[in-house]
């Protein structure tokens, strides 16, 4: 951590701050230039509180040279983790493709949704049992019974299942989930993420709608440091001024995280776009772009089969689509 | 709510969607422009998916008519709501200071500002036991025993408590807590909202940091929907690009509230601007715009009174401001 | 226009409002629900101030039902607009790569790019001569030297030259360029957007860093309005609190945009994330997202050459990158 | 400027970067820590390329400890400027009111107006003769005929008249008028700024809706540093994701600017806001926080007086606003 100081401030304050730093066990390395002093914290600086000494009078900036998270930092992991979900693979070279209906409907619905797509190439399903929503008065999910159709078209077609949670209360009926999905409005959540560390399953985290890439890099770190290191990315769209798509598809998030940390980062087109219209470009884009995976909606029924669905695709558009994913695959990977 | 088509829509398509209308028991009123196809729709449209209809080919737009939320609406409760904290009331032209450190860390601390604060007249204290923390290596409160010293604090003032609940599973700890806050992170944190719709005490809801009002009120209607009436919403900054506060303080927030909802709205300078020397100004500002009550952050440690802390203000400065704030409020109230 | 009354409002100030909108020309189709008056206007509404009628008192909300753009329009224009510059085709299934430095510096220095890029697959020289920048005290660029090395680095190549114009007056120095680009600056320069509706030649009119699409095609409108029809819109990067790219690239507009208007789009994915190391991934995606081209940044200095440029290439990665972009083309178009 | 380098970087590097450091005439500090080393440049680092320096690939950060701007640094001039236009003085404890009607339509309504806001205690006439327009089809304002137009109404009154400027080339219609606004989508605008710098009269420089404190300060930087101190910023409204005003009033920039900066800043409640109903307690609040100013749109005409225009007062409105202003003032001051 480096601290400089601003022109021109008292000694006597200077020597107080630094007395005060020696005291939380660090040694100080100092520079004074010209316009300003430089001072160096060597040691052990995470019990020190960035944001109090950043706003002491005396200090113009202070900066950090080292990350504040340890567990998925790429810097320590060099090489790509690969989550294993059965025998589908994730990150390191493996691609996946997730899809399924937003919400779980029926046995029907579910059933004949995860067998097209399976057919057209997808390695899991997806499907909400439970459903956050903005307002009190709408449908919130089958809940248990949403949990048992996932289930029960796991059964029918061997794809493993990834369903959200919200609550830790909830956490009992989760038990045989594959792959558990925490919500861009759980991101920090930090009570249940340490939840999420002391299971043995992968966790799917998605990225808040007004989350700086730290921040979720933070989020995962509190799954990992309670002891579940299985973490997949997610990015799904962040919070803008542009109002024409539901949030804006963040893209070069995928490569940065690539940089930054060694874990598999998926992209959500159909959350992030809200519009079907836009989801094939944004999935091709995402693959385009390095992504390990992607999670699509996909539907069947009826008024969304007549007219097509805000955010998801028909399981043929999925199937048109898949095939497309594969060949950018071929030239990216 | 209000569906417009797209020109040139066919017939047979326009004749499924109203057929699909009409069998969710609503009626139509059909308008046929040069240019286009205007349907209202009649009777009670809380079930009809309001997405699902918007993104359908042959739609161009759906507008809503009336606003998605009742409880918290003006329209349905023109008199402002006043929340009765012991003594203490909230809105309708009753303004609250409330003031306090951002963590309690002693029962020295958390007494003497409390003292402070009281003599300076602030008419609740505010403190951290739970803090929510980005890193999972940062302190996160002494919980238990953070919410005991306040309550020694309490005893030793009298002022009524107020303190930030994350976890639902904590609940019982916080039983003879007087004010529940909810986070910014926490403000779509459904489930938890309805357990506090089961409560029989005011909670303070402040604005999650990339939530329109429309969503802050919903997340308010979760909690009246489930009972609780008595709700304070708290507006604390919101995030944008600008990057020289910590957030953006949205100040306009406040009057737009107060043509929306009937419920009392307040106004964290501290935690919006991050930055002390800015606390004061946006303080009156909040004031002058006709917030309901502040809430602000107090401290007395060392090494904050050595440099000046990052977002808290002395004890004495906060007496200074609150002199200001009530001389402002004869000017607006 | 759709106007959507109050509930509640007296007759007599519905009266007065809809015999002012009479007298403006309109036909008024009244539509009476339950719970409002949705009045329809019929006729020319270009006239009618849109923001004046939404902030009557008695006025709920205004809908457009036509978009405010005619000649960017794809409603009007189905097919795809293909912008030729000399030999080269943009849009309508031409792709373009457009590729050169950040600024002219030397004749050495833009005839070696111009003719590496070239032998990658290049069809246009791009490089500015008159730089925007944020302080006074930068380089602003060779100027009409700047343009005079473009000339001779197109002599040399036979490609046409992209160079960005701030200065209406200027404009007799950039008679000979072959496409002027108006920069994300100058995206509501409207006098400037004027001029360039005036002249015989290709557009390149990037998005404004805080600009909805409506807004950069009501740009785009006020070029072709004035006569001219050759426009090529980019999208290079929106501002939003995400701070690891120095731009959120956005990249869903460019589907958006096909849908909205015939005009090509092409992507900048140089300055839109203001890091090397994402230009492949983020070119590689805007190809797969259905772009009509990519204008990228390629370098050749010592220090760059020595280090990695900030959001430049060297001639060797853009080859690579070339060839991966025209096997993703294979798959896309 | 201090440059931390990348951990594990090599010495043949790290010696490139320093010689071409040093060729550019600096000396360096080196420090090396046990993670980091970080190199302190000392000498004048004006002409260093700070984002390509940046971006090398063996450096971490790069961090500036003088700002970029002089002329406008609170630093170097400690006392507040007091612009002063004709006997009105603005900065510094002077407070200055600025109304009038948005555009100027015909001389009985800039006379009405003028006349009316100078009764409530308005210091300055303001009022659009160029209007920029987001649409080509929409009025662009009166032009020559409304400055005459203002002319009269100063002669009338004798207030000095503020008006906007957008084009370079109608400079010597400006010639008489008082202050020269320049507007938000212009404050990039870096020929038109130098203009600026060379006129004798104060320029009124508004913030444009995504730029920083930084760039605001930079913009006025191009001003001052060719030779026009007298610039008075104006805070109007930044664009976020908050979707129910036109703007977010960012008023913490108002008492931030006053330590950045010694030159006044005023605030524009009513282009912030969008919506007369919010534009009395935000200019209330703007008062409370520390602004040196208002600019306040107030109107006459029939329509808006009829139902209450959309960022409009009308003069009663204005005049019982400028009361509560000034005693407000009286509180802060």
């Amino acid at each position: 951590m480096i601290v400089v100081l601003k022109h021109g401030v008292p000694e006597e304050k200077k020597a107080q701050l630094m007395s005060w730093l020696e005291g939380q066990g660090l040694r100080l390395h100092i520079s004074n230039g010209e316009y300003q002093t430089v001072i160096g914290l060597i040691g052990d600086v995470s019990g020190v509180d960035f944001d109090l000494v950043s706003s002491l009078e005396i200090v113009d900036s202070v900066k950090r040279v080292t990350e504040p998270f340890k567990c998925c930092n790429r810097k320590f992991h060099p090489d790509d983790m690969i989550v294993e979900v059965g025998d589908v693979k994730v990150g390191g070279g493996h691609f996946v493709m997730i899809a399924g209906p937003c919400s779980v409907e029926s046995e029907e619905q579910i059933v004949t949704v995860a067998r097209a797509v399976k057919a057209a190439g997808a390695q899991m399903l997806r499907g909400g049992a439970f459903k956050p929503r903005t307002s009190p008065y709408d449908f919130a999910g089958l809940k248990a019974e949403g949990l048992e159709l996932l289930r029960i078209a796991r059964k029918e077609t061997g794809l493993p299942i990834v369903t959200e949670l919200m609550n830790i209360n909830d956490l009992p009926l989760f038990e045989d989930v594959d792959v558990i999905q925490i919500g861009a409005r759980n991101m920090q959540n930090f009570d249940l993420l340490r939840e999420m560390g002391m299971l043995d399953k992968p966790i799917l985290l998605k990225r808040g709608l007004a989350n700086t890439l730290k921040e979720l890099l933070m989020s995962a770190e509190y799954i990992m440091a309670s002891g579940n290191e299985r973490v997949i990315l997610c990015e799904r769209g962040i919070r803008t001024f542009s109002d024409y798509t539901r949030n804006t598809l963040d893209l070069s998030a995928v490569p940065m995280l690539h940089q930054m940390t060694h874990l598999p980062v998926i992209v959500d087109p159909s959350h992030a776009t809200g519009n079907a219209k836009l989801v094939p470009p944004m999935a091709l884009a995402a693959t385009a772009g390095g992504a390990d995976g992607l999670i699509i909606e996909v539907h069947n029924d009826p008024i969304h089969a007549l007219c097509d669905g805000a955010q998801s695709l028909r399981p043929e558009d999925f199937a048109a689509l898949a095939e497309k994913v594969r060949a950018i695959r071929e030239v990216v990977a």
